[in-house]
């Protein structure tokens, strides 16, 4: 071996040994904060605490450029060391429920978002009992002693199986549902059942591993501090509840799900129709492309049968799509004429609209594509 | 203070040891990194080794599992701190040019992307002349001796300048474009030039602040060992070069660029016409619903110039768009009619041709979005 490469082989080797010392303080540091989760779990403190977090971060950034470092590389580290912890920590409150022991009924328990209810009120200490759709013959003492009985059926079957359940459900028992769209499921669920009623929109699929941060919409029914306890669940979970009522919820979503989903649907649908070379166009690709693609190529390995109900939801839906295509072939002209004029004439109209929104999307996006350029 | 608070503190303090720890040994490490660069850069030695990379994640990996951590923590880690050896090695690297004391022509080097271009071959130790719009005057002088001129111009104005500057270029100096479009620039060059002609298409834009891992399309024009050293430079900066003819370069950007753009665009249009709140629809929304109006508002805080020059570039773009907007038209009979079947098959054929790239698109997208989260 010539001098010259023992030199960068030494120098490697001395790399090595440092990465192997940094997985051991890791390690360690993750057996220190089992022991805070313990001691929160003993005295029922919360797993997140933003302020300590950012002071830590602060000064692990103060002590990176002062050691030479750079404090976005500190900072980034720290922030995934800590979302491990929150994880860790969550997943040891979770055996701590707001109401352990209290019976929770899941109807539609062995679909994907039910399984994965089942599981996370299982794993906090709950009574879980599944009805699923052979399950009928023995719905008296499936729903005997129910304290919550939650609906993850299909948008279609859920205004039924709520007719079909009420009865059997004791006066007191909190009926909730996790239907994409609110406003029948609601009105379903409210004649059927006197008792408290919830409307939930988990925002995330059944592929979530945990509930740290995500969204879920709330559309309160009746007798919401009945309900309460459900949502300190949720959040004790580290779910962010956000409130809204049954109709602004389903119009919103129209444009947040119906819309976006329907667009990504007729860019593939187009993509297919000619034919693409997906592969060279990925080799040509800058990471916006490869991101961008990614959303649509997303779309397609997902349930067809969850979109078409989402898309095919309620005729406002549909109005809002056919509005969206009309819209887009209005631009049929400006193309073929070349027009640049109007394309940046509307080009600003529209970037006035969406206001600093862009900025904060470039500054996201741009961090994004960098993590992308990174991992794969 | 009570004897358990005081428990927590203790451990908190541990954990703010072992931090202090951990950034000492970054820093540590960063400046064995620097030892490395200095070794590579002394031996003519590329930066970025895959091999040496995947090697080192993958003990890492088996290492943190072997001590109870999540091995994905560990990847993330390391991948996030590699990439900052990647930077400060390419930092390094960049004083040392293929052919430093070169002088090169920047043609249009006031401009966004020509002022990234000047800067780059300045810190690279090359000789930069700039030549703009009020330059004409001092042509002689600033192209004398030029081993190298880039045009960094608007598409329309690249066969003129071509023309009225490639008289005064040295025979054997190299002439290079950044043209988004590569037919008629390179024809035009082409037609000017007898001496060595390439054609290069970065694929990022100028807010860009490194090369690494960064496509840059190649379309060899004339005497392509001539303009060797030019893409040797671009790669000791951390591109990838892509090489495609020019004709086959245009056809897949028409996909990777003018749809992609013109259907964010469209798309933003609607929510402008409409109206819609996007505040309140991000309150509501998942993450991917965030990511995705990332893409489009991002978009909007673009120059609108860019983007008509790149949607309106040629006559088969302008078909293709025209094509687009058809084929999204089609469906509107199935919206209408609400008909989930025509959906379900259509969508598909649709996945079966998308085939694994859904997958890895689930599991790219996946991973960013708990980046977003983690992050924002």
């Amino acid at each position: 071996m010539k001098p010259d490469s023992n030199d960068l082989a030494s120098l490697r080797h001395k790399i090595d040994d440092l990465d192997r010392r940094l997985v051991e303080l890791l390690a360690e540091r993750g057996r220190v904060v089992a022991e805070v989760a313990e001691w929160k779990r003993a005295h029922d403190q919360p797993v997140y605490h933003p302020a300590r977090e950012e002071d830590l971060i602060s000064r692990r950034r103060a002590q990176g450029l002062g050691v030479g470092l750079d404090p976005d590389l500190v900072e980034d580290i720290f922030r995934r060391v800590m979302r491990d912890s929150r994880q860790t920590q969550g997943a040891t409150l979770a055996s701590h429920g707001v109401r352990p022991g209290a019976r929770v009924l899941v109807v539609g328990g062995a679909g994907a978002m039910g399984s994965c209810l089942t599981r996370w009120f299982s794993e906090a200490g709950y009574r879980v009992a599944v009805l699923d759709r052979d399950d009928w013959g023995r719905v008296e003492p499936l729903c005997e002693g129910a304290e919550l009985t939650i609906l993850s059926v299909p948008i279609e079957a859920t205004a039924a199986v709520a007719a079909r359940l009420a009865p059997h459900l004791p006066a007191r028992c909190v009926l909730a549902d996790v239907t994409s769209i609110k406003s029948g499921p609601m009105a379903a669920m409210l004649a059927a059942h006197p008792g408290p009623v919830l409307g939930l929109h988990p925002m995330f699929g059944p592929t979530t591993t945990s509930l740290d941060k995500q969204i879920v919409v709330a559309t309160p029914g009746r007798e919401s501090a009945a309900c309460q306890w459900l949502l300190d669940q949720l959040a004790a979970w580290g779910a962010v509840i956000v409130t809204a009522n049954a109709a602004d919820h389903d119009e919103t979503m129209g444009f947040v799900q119906a819309l976006r989903h329907f667009a990504s649907f007729a860019f593939g649908q187009y993509l297919y129709r000619k034919g693409v070379d997906l592969h060279r166009t990925l080799d040509f690709s800058a990471p916006i492309y490869r991101l961008e693609l990614g959303m649509v190529g997303r779309l397609f390995a997902q349930d067809p049968g969850l979109y078409a109900e989402i898309i095919f939801a309620t005729p406002e839906r549909r109005t809002l799509l056919r509005e969206y295509i009309e819209s887009v072939a209005e631009n049929v002209r400006m193309i073929e004429a070349g027009d640049r004029d109007t394309f940046i004439a509307e080009f600003g109209r529209i970037a006035e609209w969406f206001g600093p929104f862009s900025d904060q999307a470039i500054r996201e996006s741009s961090y994004l594509i960098d993590k992308l350029v990174e991992r794969f």
